[in-house]
């Protein structure tokens, strides 16, 4: 059986620039620190990645500083600072900052003092966009980097960070983009890489497909897939609305990311709607992907008012720049068959009670 | 012209069988961490190879945990501890500790309370092996994983750390091994991965490709590659010596790792030497390649009583199971031609100052 893979927002699949940026990297022999040939071809590879992904990033002139993923460089920007945000934060975040930011139910976050804050440009359980105060401390752009456009130069705040799995590269690399000369002192200590900011041998093969993968992104986006990924989306929404009465799409007032449908059934579990899916060969989550198995409620859902209780029977289906009408549709049906089963069983089980 | 690589410890060539387990691995599409059945394949790949990598370190039922490479699995286990260690210590472990515990001329290092200091196993400039103290707190394995027979299980200490891309894995992956159930604080956090002690996605494809290298690491020693290699490098040090009355080799009365030389010429700068014999096609390193390209006096040398000013004028040459008796002697008639010629220029000197 041929599976369909609709969770793109815990990981995407490799891109073939990507795959390609690797093997040619594997050619590369030095270490970017050694002064010999082998080395300085290393180092000029590893700048050139660099450049690369700070033009795909629109952060010319900023500072990109490699770290071995988002929630490194969240670590990183964020430790120490207590700076305020909301609970839709992503765990990553959330590990460093004070949650006192309040969300409305659209999903939308009110930020006090922008240069006390952090506030993710885009959520992964729901895809709401935020609007960036000028002047914001730091920004979570893991997300929203290579979905939707943005220039790291034009949004007015002073770091943001990445990952690059998230848009087609390798897992286990990412970067902190900063302002130039914005201070940031290394959390791991050593060698003098990334000036000082960051040792430990750069991860060359990692950050070339990186850069590849970001370059691709970028030109998807800007041949138009932000379109046709949300039509997508849409047609996905309104499939399943047509056909199940009871769904709600958490964050669909506001502005979204194009690939991002979270879908809310009252008193339908998510996780059983995950295995019940998977089953039939759709790969979707419940919440999100980076607690190692264990399904807890949504933050995210309950910092937009919905009830504890509820913010359970959600899941979240994200597609990419791959993803068919085909791939969607199929979804959509084996969706709603198994909604309509769950409410015969629920029928059947109100009948009863009353009996 | 074809360049001779005898710069391993810095970085070694990817192994083939690491390239090949990257290649498989940038088929599995899914997040460790997912629960359908993307997630879970990725799940047991992760895991099938950090059984690898504990067979490999001699580890079987101690806990392994992957980090971004040895430097960050240094700081995960060294930072705020306060422990002692010895100034031959790599930057990255330098970073945490007291450098209190003294080294003597032959590069060995004593230990007064093991269960309060880190020593590494083997040093990366010289090769010197240390005896490990039993009830050791933390030992660097980095640069004696896969040059050197040793089983952790056998070392009698608590924790060691290593690295992927120093025996033919890529860089940016390492790993922390401690004793099952050791507390380890995560530095790193959001999602509880591995175990809660180190969070962020997992760098699956370079963990696949550290297994593999690993895994190919202990094939090549078990069928004696230790010793084929340690040849090599005897007789690079024979053919030195028998041509430059000046040379010394630091380190040469210790055990040692089979691949490494380390070469002292009082008077002739390390880097001058470093960028000759970059020319000359051969690519070596002065001190440490981990400091961006500033190449400062060796510590390691320092600590072992040689002068500051000497310190400088050594290079390193070091080797790996690829490396044949051919390379070793177009280095060693390369070498030896500098050397003459740099002679000739002190003599031209020295009776120029005396005229």
């Amino acid at each position: 059986m041929n599976r369909v893979y609709l969770d793109w927002n815990a990981t995407a699949p490799l891109r073939s620039e990507a795959r390609e940026a690797m093997l040619a990297a594997t050619e590369i022999v030095g270490n970017p620190s050694s002064v010999h040939a082998e080395g300085r071809a290393a180092k000029s590879a590893l700048e050139q990645a660099r450049e690369e992904i700070a033009a795909a990033l629109g952060a010319e002139g900023a500072d990109v500083i490699f770290t071995s993923g988002a929630t490194e460089a969240a670590a990183l920007v964020l430790q120490g600072r207590g700076l305020a945000c909301a609970a839709v934060e992503h765990p990553a975040v959330l590990a460093w900052c004070d949650s006192s930011l309040p969300t409305d139910t659209k999903g939308q976050v009110t930020v006090a003092d922008p240069t006390r804050a952090t506030l993710q440009l885009a959520n992964s359980e729901t895809g709401v966009i935020q609007e960036l105060p000028h002047g914001l401390a730091v920004s979570d752009l893991t997300q929203a980097f290579g979905k939707t456009p943005f220039a790291f130069n034009w949004l007015g705040i002073q770091a943001g960070f990445v990952s690059a799995h998230k848009l087609g590269g390798p897992r286990g690399v990412g970067a902190l983009v900063v302002k130039r000369g914005t201070e940031i002192e290394a959390r791991i200590k050593g060698g003098g890489q990334e000036q000082g900011r960051r040792a430990g041998t750069e991860n060359l093969i990692g950050i070339m497909a990186f850069a590849a993968a970001a370059k691709a992104a970028q030109n998807d986006l800007d041949q138009g897939s932000e379109e046709k990924v949300s039509q997508l989306r849409d047609s996905l929404m309104a499939a399943l609305e047509s056909g199940a009465e009871m769904v709600t799409f958490p964050g669909r007032e506001s502005r979204r990311l194009p690939n991002t449908l979270s879908i809310l059934t009252p008193g339908w579990r998510g996780e059983t709607q995950v295995m019940q899916m998977d089953l039939a060969g759709f790969a979707v989550s419940a919440g999100s992907a980076c607690s190692s198995g264990k399904v807890r409620p949504s933050s995210v859902l309950t910092a937009m008012g919905i009830a504890p209780e509820r913010a359970g029977d959600a899941i979240r289906v994200s597609i990419g720049p791959t993803t068919d009408a085909g791939d969607v549709m199929r979804f959509a049906d084996a969706w709603l068959a198994a909604y309509g089963r769950w409410r015969q069983r629920n029928d059947w089980r109100a009948t009863a009670g009353r009996a």
